[in-house]
């Protein structure tokens, strides 16, 4: 069956959002990534500043805050309330129109869609370290911490609301590794893919 | 930089051992599964019968077995002198010949080679299920019984001695879901990146 809509995920430095932009582009369909911030604020009545922050990833205390804190009496966190809003969001998307959606979980809120290609981009750390450095003016030092920082969050907010766990290779329909393949050739097998 | 060797894990039922065969046919290089136990049997002094069952395979009981059971007085167990054998022979292969190994955590084995390609095959439970009851002529219930007896004793098996996690996304440069994406495409997309 043919793929209407192709999740991304990514570690941070990856080159996963730009090999997505690309995908959409030869594709000639719909790209998503900040592009649903407006919509995911007003469903949950937050401003888009606050879900630009929060929306995929945890708080900087981890897990613990997620499971805990900030809960009010229906034991729902304003953290819930943004991911509901995505949830939301992201499924009348994917009922719109042919797209790419970058992170936002997207993988498993769709899981029950027969029409979804679900991407990893994973990369080795002297690459990413390499890309970030190059895209944010950083030094190696910062970019590792970065990469550490984000992709923690990442994970923490995935494994939370999926019960699953991000990275794992049974979670995608393919896994590829940027660094070793380059962005030209995961293009290339996505595209080859989603026309299945 | 082209791939002389292709490592190939699996899950069991995801037909990647049959994926890899077909590879190795296609770019007419060597296929090693099997045809190593001869090898490493002689390699480790021990009988081919006892490699070909636990080369790959944790005991049956566990985790703890390999770290705390059946040690001699050098902390030696037998699966250790086993698993010796195996990456000895493994490295030998990868120097002599291009070639595609299955299994027996040769992605972490050759992991200090640039020309490598690591492969992950995974796939969804029902089409494993099928796969294996049509292979092996046992009910669902049973293919449902060696599925998780063997992938986790495989994982077992990777984790203790690559202090990895087996199936995590980040270990290869590429995974594949075999149910979605098809034995053929699976096969065609390991040999345009091992061409790369």
């Amino acid at each position: 069956m043919a793929k209407r809509i192709i999740t991304i995920s990514r570690e941070f430095g990856s080159g996963g959002r730009f090999i997505g932009e690309e995908v959409a582009k030869k594709l000639g369909i719909a790209y998503y990534d900040k592009e649903m911030i407006g919509q995911i604020a007003e469903q949950a009545g937050l401003s888009s500043e606050y879900v630009r922050e929060n929306a995929e990833l945890s708080p900087k205390k981890g897990w613990f805050a997620y499971a805990f804190s900030g809960r009010d009496i229906t034991g729902k966190s304003v953290e819930d309330m943004v991911y509901e809003a995505q949830r939301k969001v992201i499924m009348e998307i994917a009922e719109k129109e042919n797209c790419v959606i970058i992170g936002r979980n997207a993988d498993f809120i769709l899981k029950d869609r027969k029409d979804v290609l679900n991407v990893f981009i994973h990369g080795s750390i002297p690459e990413k370290v390499r890309r970030i450095c190059s895209l944010y003016n950083v030094t190696e030092v910062d970019a590792i911490k970065m990469i550490n920082d984000i992709d923690k969050r990442r994970r923490t907010n995935y494994n939370f609301y999926t019960e699953q766990k991000w990275g794992m290779a049974e979670n995608y329909t393919m896994s590829l590794n940027s660094s070793v393949l380059g962005y030209d050739l995961c293009q290339k097998i996505i595209i080859d893919c989603a026309k299945l």
